[in-house]
Parts: C-alpha cells; sequence; structure tokens
C-alpha cells in the first residue's frame, strides 16, 4: 500500500471525500484506495464509500476496525476507534476504458434532484 | 442468526451496549452477537466492539457495511449507511469455562480510574 493512495477522511464535507476517491480512481488510474477515519468520522468515511459505489460500479470494499491511542494534552493517552475501508476494483471494472466508467460530475446533478438540505443523519 | 442476536447501537451511552453485549456472550451464553447500527451511531457501534473486545478474549469481529432507504416526514425516502459487526467466540474460547471468561464489572473498575470526563470522541 503506497500512502498516496490513502485519504484521510475528517470533517470535511463527506461529499469532498467522495470526489477525493473517484479523482484516485478515474483521473489517476488507481486500482485501490483507502479510507482512513477515527472517532467520529467513520460514519463518515462509511458514507463516502456507500455514495462512491453508487457512482463507480464493480467496486469491492474490505472494512477493519482497530484502537488507536493518542496523546492528551493533559497527558497520558485516550483510546480512538479507527476504520480502514479499502477500495478495490474487481476485474469487470479494470477491463472497461476511462469512458465506460459513470461520469460522476453527472451522476451527482442526478442525485441533487429534489434532495433536501443536508441532515445530520442520511447522505441522499 | 436469531434476532435475540442482535443489539441495536443507538444513542444510549456506549458502555450500555458493552454490557448487553458481554451478558448475551456470558450470562445468555450466546456464541454470536450482531451489532447494528445506522448513521452517526456507527461510530458509537465500532467503539463498543473494540472496548468490549478488550473484555472478552477470543472475540473475531466482521464488519460489514451497506445502504438502507429511510422515509422522510416530508415524503420520500433518504439513504443511511448500515453497519454490521458481527462478534464470535473463535475456538479457543469456546473451550473455557464460565469462571474463565475475564469478569466485565471488575475490568471497568480498572478502566475508570484516573478516567477524564467522557468526550465526544474516544472511549477511555
Amino acid at each position: 500500500m503506497h500512502e498516496e493512495n490513502v485519504i484521510y477522511v475528517g470533517r470535511k464535507p463527506m461529499m469532498n471525500y467522495v470526489l477525493a476517491v473517484m479523482n484516485s480512481l478515474n483521473q489517476r488510474g488507481l486500482d485501490e484506495v483507502v479510507l482512513k477515519a477515527r472517532g467520529r468520522a467513520i460514519s463518515t468515511a462509511v458514507d463516502v464509500e456507500e455514495v462512491t459505489r453508487r457512482f463507480v460500479k464493480d467496486l469491492e470494499a474490505a472494512v477493519s476496525i482497530g484502537t488507536e491511542q493518542l496523546p492528551m494534552e493533559e497527558g497520558g493517552t485516550r483510546n480512538v476507534s479507527t476504520m480502514e475501508i479499502t477500495m478495490k476494483r474487481s476485474r469487470a471494472a479494470e477491463d472497461k476504458t476511462p469512458e465506460e466508467v459513470e461520469e460522476p460530475e453527472k451522476v451527482i446533478e442526478e442525485e441533487k434532484k429534489g434532495e433536501e438540505p443536508e441532515e445530520t443523519e442520511g447522505f441522499g
């Protein structure tokens, strides 16, 4: 796993990460992208994976969870849950030319029709 | 999978769910418990798994993620990410008698020593 394949999911809008993943898969031609998230951002990482999967067909996702010790300002450490989602193109998709891969921009347009303002939970 | 094995993770304090899982594994003698969560509760479900794993040895966890369509009050549906964590005793643990399994209450006492008040992120 090269570091360039890793996207850290934090507090930015979920769609930013979806576009970063699609950029890695389509423009940069990577076959594998790893989403990493900690704490509350874990839910966002799952949203990112689920939304990306609607845009890019033939993606396989493997999820692993763990614990990381973060140093606290007051000294000592606290435990934080971590998640890694490895998103990989399956064989079928690798045979496609870039043109055959669904256009992200177009799909986003469709998604937005009749959509409510963003809520805390839910992504579309 | 029987419905009795399923614990739905929501907005209650994380430790409630940890105790529910340990109750299922120890008192009720189940070998498998499934955590189910949606949206923001997904992060909590991961915390529950990670903390339970510290109390109950020889647990294997398999994670799967998905999307569910929830009806909205205004009509229509919105998509919400879902997660299922299947926690299963591995072979080694099944051979143990109940007495050999670590006592949850005792461990929680130790965890609480010198612990900071609960934060949004992090679990101990």
